[in-house]
């Protein structure tokens, strides 16, 4: 997997407390571009996230090439519907190399993972063998595994960032789309580490896990009204 | 595939005409709701049509229960973002019996059939092997091809469905996708013939065809221009 | 103010379950939709609520008529971009008959209420003078106050209704746009009780309140790590 | 009213057509960035848009600062949803400046203009002196005029301008929207002149104008029909 913040709004915290501070200003979003400080801009961000005014979060959008992620992740990728996506088609390109991903559970057993290359090798196989014989690439495609590799260019701006963020980066996602996503925050974190740091998971705002049962992290709110702690679990 | 529609706004046309009349008017919605004649209707959705103001067509909104598409037919579904999805998960539910869907241009040829029939199979029975060893099936379903079938719950109103038909009815357009819209067409027109109707492919709206080659029902720009008629191609 | 639900998905509390249902399910939509009894729609819903997966709320839609807000208000409703809108225009329907909103703090204060009416009549009157020397109407309104009433069909589903309730029942909005979703939710509780409990000011959810100054409700996050009680303000 | 391009995704023309080939190519989009001529550029963005491809589009986003513009004209703006606002709001700023926006169809005529600044002026006037008596400042501008001058960040991508300048440049659309994306296509053009050129009423799409009277520009449907040329009108 290789994700490459490509293209991003320039200086995507001073535009996002700009925006946010025009709404109660006298003063032109030009100006007040200009005039903030950094420890301005900090603070506002600050008082935007706690009083849930995320609308300015939206001024500031990211462009990331991914390369090499499962086609069983792109499709719970662009289930986020506040984004933008190109995805390279089975339908129009013919998948001439063999590159897929493998979980790391099944990579862990031997004898699992030896007959998981045996059978993604074998359906490509007659994937070639189908295309080969004049069946459109968009049928033959149907043997293909959910394993199979994917490329996909994705914007989304910083409001969408947050909450994708709060559930991806859940342990509970699956592995692969968690992968994906703490890519993403360290490539915001490269150019805007006060929004980066912003990326997290849905716990640390509601201050508990919401999930069945909890990775450790926080306790849930059964757990907390129980007056069990999370280390004694 | 089985495609029903099991939940839409009552009575969608005149939801929509009535909506669309209240812009102009000095009646209240409710009485213009009443007053409406069928006639009045089908000229004022004709009118919206034809003159692109296609916002009053939101008000009616469409529930449809899609069951034994593929996963490669889903994939493509989601992409419309203007629309509700509720997906039957692979990541929760073990995939017990092996429901697929094999492409009209595979099971035409006996010898290519047999041999996707059995790979299918044998991805199915590798899946199962790891879920029993203790693979969670989110990570087991890698191997599983797009062929398999998945269930899904999609609520879109009038105007996407527009949308979405002009784009999936093109019988440019992949087949298993085609047939899922001239479905929903299907049942959209038993509620609701003059939405059911306009659900048309985008030549219809263009007056040619866009696309590389033509089907034949419309020509292309390049075709009319250059004065070759579709039926002498 | 008048707020009346005109349509809505039928069962709308059933779609919801069956749809969430689903996703964890071998059975099919249509099967889980009439088995599921009242008790476990109600339990489930809880769970998807507690949970945070709120898309299966998306499969319920909701139409409002309605009238005699003010432009003031109506400017603020159509912010909440996740919905549909048909709103009466000011630039095809003259404004014939002076309709229009006088906040309460206004209509407290005599002198300022005189002021306040004759300067609204004074508007319309200038308005309807230009209009009758050949302004167009489009233009004449701008001469119209932010208090002139307007008429407004809105269709919104369940997920964007609570996530609207959350930020518009909060007592710390404007008055006109609470008492419009305070409507807004006993219209939708007549019909879905459990979905309209759910239609709460974000402090519910919370547990506190987030806005600089409680308004009693709950106490903020600063008087909760201070200790002191809302009581004691 | 200023409109200025503050922020925009660096190289917009590039970043679409690199995403765009990224569907049909094996190469992945950084290679694909890299290696487009500016000649493979424009002919690949002149296909997605004869193609009706728009998609791509939505990579390139552009953020305005709108000074000046009438609440009449925001109100019109806000409406298109698939962008992002942060509006100077009315209800936390006491209007202090008396700043507003006269029509040029009542500046033509001196003794409405008069009336009109007369009119203006006696609301704010009224509008201060409630607001010294007390009147919240988001009840006491129920009194002020559409007239009223505002300030709105706005960020948009390429497709959706293309969107809203196909409604919004229409010479039928309201006077002062019509200015408003007349600036707006003159920023995009100084930085992007293909993607500018392609902000066009809807008329040059279609090739017919769809309103009930054209502007002259194209002929409508039933002048064609009828073969009445425009220039005989």
């Amino acid at each position: 997997m290789r994700v490459a913040l490509t293209n991003f709004t320039p200086e995507p915290e001073r535009t996002v407390a700009a925006a946010a501070k025009l709404s109660t200003s006298q003063l032109s979003a030009a100006e007040l571009k200009e005039t903030l400080t950094p420890v301005q801009i900090d603070k506002l961000l600050s008082h935007l996230i706690s009083a849930g005014h995320l609308s300015p979060f939206e001024h500031a959008s990211f462009t990331f090439v991914i390369d090499g992620i499962s086609r069983a992740c792109s499709h719970q990728l662009v289930r986020h519907r506040l984004a933008s996506y190109t995805q390279q088609s089975q339908r129009y390109v013919a998948v001439k190399s063999l590159e897929y991903v493998t979980p790391p559970t099944i990579a862990a057993k031997a004898d699992l993972k030896a007959k998981y290359n045996d059978m993604v090798q074998q359906a490509h196989k007659l994937y070639t063998e189908m295309v080969d014989a004049g069946v459109p690439a968009e049928d033959a495609r149907y043997v293909l595994p959910n394993a199979m590799e994917t490329k996909i260019v994705m914007s989304m701006n910083a409001r969408e960032l947050m909450h994708a963020c709060s559930l991806r980066l859940c342990l509970k996602a699956q592995w692969e789309i968690v992968d994906l996503f703490q890519r993403i925050k360290e490539e915001v974190q490269k150019v805007a580490p006060r929004l980066g740091a912003e990326l997290q998971p849905k716990c640390f705002a509601l201050g508990y896990c919401n999930e069945r049962e909890s990775c450790g992290l926080f306790p849930t709110l059964k757990e907390i009204k129980g007056g069990v702690s999370t280390s004694a679990q």
